[in-house]
């Protein structure tokens, strides 16, 4: 097989959520559905994601389950001055090095904090990252992030953690973009349900997906494709628009996807 | 040790949210926020949620490994007509037992849909359960959701898992209620971080979180303390306020948690 019909390697990520405030329902988690939606559109998929609270035996075994198991690892929260931020040491544990002062990250605190004082002990705690990790630029509050192996540790304030998140970007290596179509139809989905399943039957490199609801009383469905080959989906596109004719229904295509 | 002092057991839960369209930013996850809440207010401490693909291995050894480390799985999504709708075989083949068609579903669809064609055969796979599940209600649309040992597995759309799971808040045992006092300062947390760690570690009991914010440019943080015990968690809540006025900063104590 030449590399040009080799299919493109899957890039895989998991998002960890770290934080008691998330799982008691204190704090509504906003960095899921963003990662999600900007790690698609750099061609990696998200595998899973775990909300898992600060507890260190919990936070390491996380950690060294998932990083074996993905391309790429993304934790949000835990990363502050308080005796509740334990994501950094947490994350040497899983990497068995020590924790250390990283000279840049006390650097950038100096240039942040206005007078020595301010820059008490709790927060240059915050400068402390596992040996060998490279610091993840936070343009907002300075205090940064880090990269060890494949593990990316960010903070959990969304406008941080995405600032960071974007400046990561470019280091980041994805897979084959993947591309979407969405159909809707106003017919409920257990009329189209064995029709469906035919098509996805016919397309096994696509993965065919139908998002049930109700509108002003009446059931519709959103059938979404996906798949790295735009040649399929096409095929199976218009196989799902003609299937929904068939049930006497004019299909529409979410524009935002369309080719 | 006497009944009364004997501590409370913990009563702890995993949520597994399942669905393809959460993983690719498609669907914006609403039922983790709502269970965490709920939960939590039933005394019941949820202490983990995934969320993972339509993938049967995945489903099936994630269903394995959560039930065996918490009291309670609760599942949302994949309970519906079409061919990616999997949890259903996926919870049977983890427990280990066939997947039947379960008369009392049955009944209750045949009772929803207007003629016997509208309740074709995808529509007839919403009745099929585990073997020895019981059924979960469903007031909205019908089609049940089960449970079988601690697993409880509910629909995801928002509106139907929540009638679902109302249904059978009578049938959760929870354990101590976690109280919980919340504590807000117009202090950076830097400047508490010192103070607050010491409040933790003299009250070993208690959780405290420190969750920093702006509001018009200027720093403040929500200090959060859990416990099942009402004393020291007033003992510490009374030392929080002390050591923020000890910073010059009045306390303002979040009203909806007060004692």
């Amino acid at each position: 097989m030449s590399d040009e019909t080799a299919p493109a390697k899957t890039v895989t990520a998991c998002v960890l959520v770290i934080g008691n405030e998330i799982l008691s329902g204190r704090t509504k988690d906003a960095n899921l559905a963003w990662l999600a939606v900007e790690l698609n559109k750099l061609g990696v998929r998200l595998m899973e994601a775990r909300v898992i609270p600060d507890i260190e035996t919990t936070i390491v075994a996380t950690l060294n389950e998932v990083r074996a198991r993905f391309d790429y690892v993304f934790t949000t929260g835990g990363i502050g001055p308080t005796h509740d931020d334990i994501t950094a040491a947490c994350v040497a544990r899983a990497f068995d090095v020590p924790l250390v002062r990283n000279p840049e990250a006390v650097r950038r605190l100096q240039a942040h904090y206005a007078s020595p004082a301010d820059l008490n002990e709790a927060r240059l705690r915050m400068a402390n990252t596992p040996e060998g990790a490279t610091l993840i630029d936070n343009p907002i509050s300075k205090a940064p992030g880090f990269r060890i192996g494949n593990v990316f540790v960010m903070a959990g304030i969304p406008s941080i953690m995405q600032a960071m998140f974007d400046g990561l970007r470019r280091s980041l290596v994805g897979g084959a973009p993947m591309l979407s179509r969405t159909i809707n139809a106003a017919l409920a989905e257990g009329v189209m349900a064995a029709d469906l399943a035919a098509i996805q039957a016919a397309h096994p490199s696509l993965e065919i997906g139908s998002y049930p609801y109700m509108r002003q009383g009446k059931p519709g469905a959103a059938i979404v494709l996906r798949g790295i080959e735009a040649g399929p989906l096409a095929v199976a596109a218009e196989a799902v628009k003609a299937m929904m004719r068939s049930h006497g229904v004019e299909p529409r295509e979410d524009p935002t996807d369309a080719p």
